[in-house]
């Protein structure tokens, strides 16, 4: 709690210093623990040599393979000091000014025989009292290596935390921060919801079979509405109170690694919220782009449309493009609440790489999700995911490139053929592509090239990808309409849909609600409605998913279907890392199998109401004849003959492994 | 004439012999000049050895980098027999039997040092006379280095014969051959459009700025039904007399090329028509795909479905396609009147390659279409199109992949980064997804990810391909809807399409009667309809619309405009070589740019019915304030300054090139 206390205080130090203090020592006796009192007493005695304002990162750690880190120093007319460190193994490279008087920039270098522990970083100026502030250099708690991300292995259930669970409702109201509403009817405004919500969670979330979770942003977004999405970040190194604490943070990842499952962060490079501590003292002229002309409008802010990114992404790829479009896309703010980052600034960009490794140590990351892809300059994306892979060989990063069309996708995958020569780094893209193939395939009526064939053919697209099975896939995410509801309320469909991307050489992802056939039918497409509340998460909740009370059949169904294909695929090597054959869909009928040692795993959609024969010949070339299989939803057991009679529309997922 | 009496009477000599010496020399008798007259004479003395039934290559040349040549010999009971060759340079490698015992397959080398001339072939059998076949062996009229196929700097005038202009009535209807009714009321039936009525008219075509003149196939389809399209071959080395002879298409050539023009043949490697000669007697058993079932159900054949292609042209690429989903898609029948060619049969391979490269020099080709493309063997593909691109480094190829997946196409193109492998030897697939997209573009109303911004992302897909300008741009072909009926009547839309597709890097092919807003409203994609009679191409014909008689102002207008692009088009080195800058639509504009040296080609796509001000600023890195700028269409002259007014829907081109 303290901890929280610290960095939230860098803030609004100056205003709310009094308050906070008072709110912290409430917040803080209401845990307990001995972990948590050793970590009290250790901040206490940084917080007696805080003289500077701020520093970040807030601390960092000895045993990189990159030995240089920047510290971002502000407080007022810092720059005029000079700057002296003494540790063994720490050496001062150079000291930047920036534009602004309030902000010095220290390269620091950390020797590869540097030892952990804390110093005191001096500031000097002739006639005035030394600044000092202790820094500390933590050991890691394990090596790069071992970062393990997720990949094709993982199922990964994707959270709006504000939606999800209200874990303690002391926290939805937060002094001091610009929105102070709680309102669940309000679509837009904030639900309550919290990191310790997931927390309680936890283990309705590994029984259904994840074994990731991704909540969206829980970093500081303290804008005036609309804060309960998490995008709009004004500090990125403080959790939102609102969600809980850093310490809340920390637990959640550690207990999802007792489970044996990897927490996946949703960051953001490209834009920050206007309400950034930042906004009221920009470092450089040019730390945000259209910085003059944000700067010369800032009294009366609102989002003059020419500052707007024109949003044409294919200008990343586009061997045509005007410069002019390229210009836009690349420096044009995504909205105007949220000012857009100029990572070609060399100290915004090793801010935002530092930040990103800051938190994977932190937290204990299996994964970082990142927000708008395309957006920021590509060279410094690829430098950031690059420097981050370079770091931590196995882990995993997850980038947002909404685009339907496989080449632009597949262009942002670390290992594509650019003919451009562009490496991005990136291991994992969004398969956009397939998720509207999945869609289109079922909501169309067959016809020769309508209907399943778009979902066979969409995946004959894999030729392109440098690796189809690091891409990940999604039934929907927190931006687009409910599964369900795209659907058209089809709950055939939508098994359909969901145990396919299950048995695809894919890392699956999918949204929280989506087992329960949560739907935006009322307004499709409408995102506060999209990311409603998950029933059971608030006290006195009529319905309660987690435990099935008030859960129609129909949910409960799905839940249960949904539950069983997910621990099957934990433990299936077929699914994971196995090989993938396809055979074109006939007669409303398309049949997929993914194959590992003698695991077979039989995938088969039947878009028939009707039952219809299945000649079992055409698949000869699997071997499967004679072979004993089980349906891995009813457990029924067969033996793999000449054909098989599928009963009516749906999917039929079946496996040679029978225990 | 005489030469097309030799071909003919190679099929039906045993049946029809003493009537086609009286219709040839009926023919012969309404030709002359000197040319002709020397050609007989040789052709003469060919006949009067003639004891072969049939010998394929017809002739062959000396000085080609491959010494290699297969004879295709096909006579009762020649298997029997031993080969003997007596000509400096010429030897015998190998002889081999086929399963029929009516053919005898020869490999011959040609040294180096091979002079041209004629030789004989001697069959040898104990207790039989000899069979003698005098073969020629030519002299190459030019090197393989000056043929030089069609590019970007071309325009290609697609004629369906048949529909074009009847040249000769007299070869309308031919004795002998299966389908004898010409009947313009019927759009399935032949209407008697011919070679020489494309000749007749080349100089209409040359005046509208084509270049390249791709007629649909002209080799003999003895069909009972559906001849006209002539894609179902009953004899690969033979005009079908009902287009004319084989000395029509030679100087068919021979104008175009004195005009600067090219011929482009439109040939299909993977099937004949069910007529063609060898299916009465297949060398191998293994000749055609399918054969044995073919063969056991040849007396009441009626196209079994389960012989027929899958079409899923997707397991040419997919990493997952099952053995028998390929299989199926490459050995199975088009449709069940055309066998399918097994291309894996190394006979059969070596007859197809040599059969182009036949016509390549025999009428002086200035590139080749290749049908359905993704059909047959893909390596087989490869290998044709890559012996052919060996031999004529300058050459070039079309190949017909009917995709609108940016995917699919690439891969086929030469130089295509492909992950499995797969070197296409391709110049040129047919750009069908830019097509689609310039049709979605403008049948659409504008919105965010809707109308131009198709036609602007779709050319960004160039990213992709390794040969933007190498691939062939179309609005419509002979198999689909006509552009002004597929834009549903529009003709500024129809403008717009046709400008931007001639505007861009690309070899733009563009279909008969398109000039004079030909459509198919009647039948949308009525194939019969899409091949409508060109009007003025039959004597009588009301509407004239080589002389513009009868012609309603629209087309009237329609012709100038395509005359005025085309012809500005041929000598623009900015289209065909230059730089391509495009801006994203804005407000229903959009803005394309080829350029080079001082040549900057503009054009603009308005969508907008009222008028407009475009503010050329945004434009500003052209360079190109206060240039003097020239309308092309209108030759309306004035100089780039800071807005210019567009004055409603259509587009505009202009240049910086004055005169």
């Amino acid at each position: 709690m303290r901890h929280y206390f610290k960095i939230y205080k860098n803030i609004k130090r100056s205003i709310f210093l009094g308050l906070l203090s008072v709110f912290a020592l409430n917040l803080s006796c209401k845990k307990e623990g001995d972990t948590k009192m050793d970590e009290i007493s250790e901040n206490v005695s940084i917080v007696e040599k805080l003289d500077i304002n701020r520093i970040e990162p807030l601390n960092w750690w000895v045993g990189f393979k990159n030995s240089k880190l920047q510290l971002l120093v502000h407080h007022p007319n810092i720059s005029g000091k000079t700057v002296q460190v003494s540790y063994q193994g720490i050496s001062i490279e150079k000291v930047h000014k920036a534009d602004s008087p309030n902000y010095l920039f220290i390269d620091l270098n950390i020797s590869e025989s540097t030892k952990s522990g804390k110093f005191n970083i001096i500031f000097k100026e002739e006639n005035k009292e030394d600044l000092i502030h202790t820094y500390e250099l933590k050991s890691r708690k394990k090596s790069s290596e071992e970062y393990i991300g997720f990949n094709s292995s993982d199922a990964i259930y994707l959270i709006t935390p504000d939606r999800f669970a209200n874990g303690n409702p002391e926290n939805d109201i937060v002094e001091g921060l610009h929105e102070k509403i709680i309102d669940r009817n309000d679509d837009y405004a904030r639900h309550g919801g919290d990191i310790q919500g997931i927390t309680n969670h936890l283990d309705y979330i590994e029984e259904l079979g994840f074994t990731a979770v991704w909540p969206t942003p829980l970093l500081s977004n303290d804008m005036p509405q609309g804060s309960y999405h998490g995008y709009a970040m004004t500090n990125f190194y403080e959790i939102d109170p609102r969600f809980g604490t850093l310490e809340e943070y920390k637990e959640l990842s550690a207990k999802l690694s007792k489970k044996g499952m990897k927490l996946i962060m949703d960051q953001v490079a490209n834009h920050c919220g206007l309400e950034h501590w930042w906004m009221k003292d920009l470092p450089f002229k040019n730390w945000i782009n259209h910085q003059q002309y944000y700067e010369s409008n800032m009294g009366n802010w609102d989002g003059d449309a020419s500052i707007i990114t024109n949003h044409r992404r294919t200008t990343n790829q586009d061997r045509y493009a005007s410069k002019v479009d390229k210009e836009n896309m690349n420096v044009g703010w995504f909205v105007s609440a949220m000012p857009d980052l100029n990572q070609r600034n060399a100290f915004m960009a090793k801010y935002t790489i530092q930040n990103s490794i800051w938190w994977i140590e932190t937290a204990n990351l299996g994964g970082i999700r990142q927000d708008t892809y395309p957006y920021p300059d590509k060279d410094f994306m690829s430098r950031w995911a690059g420097e981050i892979m370079n770091e931590y060989p196995n882990f995993s990063i997850v980038g947002e490139e909404w685009s339907y069309n496989p080449l632009l996708v597949g262009y942002w995958q670390d290992g594509a053929n650019n003919r451009d020569g562009y490496k991005s780094n990136l291991k994992s893209p969004m398969d956009f592509p397939m998720q509207n193939f999945i869609v289109e395939a079922l909501n169309e009526d067959e016809e020769w090239d309508k209907g399943l064939v778009k979902m066979y053919q969409g995946l004959a697209n894999d030729f392109y990808y440098a690796s189809p099975k690091d891409l990940m896939v999604f039934p929907d995410n927190h931006d687009m309409s409910r599964i369900f509801t795209q659907l058209k309320g089809d709950v055939a469909n939508t098994k359909m849909a969901l145990s396919y991307l299950l048995a695809l050489p894919r890392i699956p992802q999918i949204y929280y609600g989506t087992e329960i056939l949560m739907n935006d039918f009322d307004k499709p497409g409408d995102h506060g409605l999209i990311r409603s509340d998950f029933p059971g998460g608030w006290e006195g909740d009529q319905v309660n998913a987690f435990t099935g009370e008030g859960l129609s059949e129909q949910q409960k169904d799905m839940q249960i279907f949904l539950k069983k294909l997910l621990n099957y695929r934990k433990n299936s090597k077929a699914i994971h890392d196995g090989k993938t054959l396809h055979f074109a869909p006939e007669n409303g009928v398309y049949v997929l199998f993914r194959s590992a040692d003698n695991e077979t795993v039989i995938h088969i959609i039947n878009k028939n109401d009707k039952p219809i024969e299945l000649d079992l010949n055409r698949f000869r070339e699997l071997g499967l004849k004679g072979k004993a299989i089980k349906n891995i939803i009813t457990d029924y057991q067969f033996f793999w003959g000449d054909n098989i009679t599928l009963n009516g529309k749906g999917s039929l997922v079946l496996t040679t492994k029978l225990d």
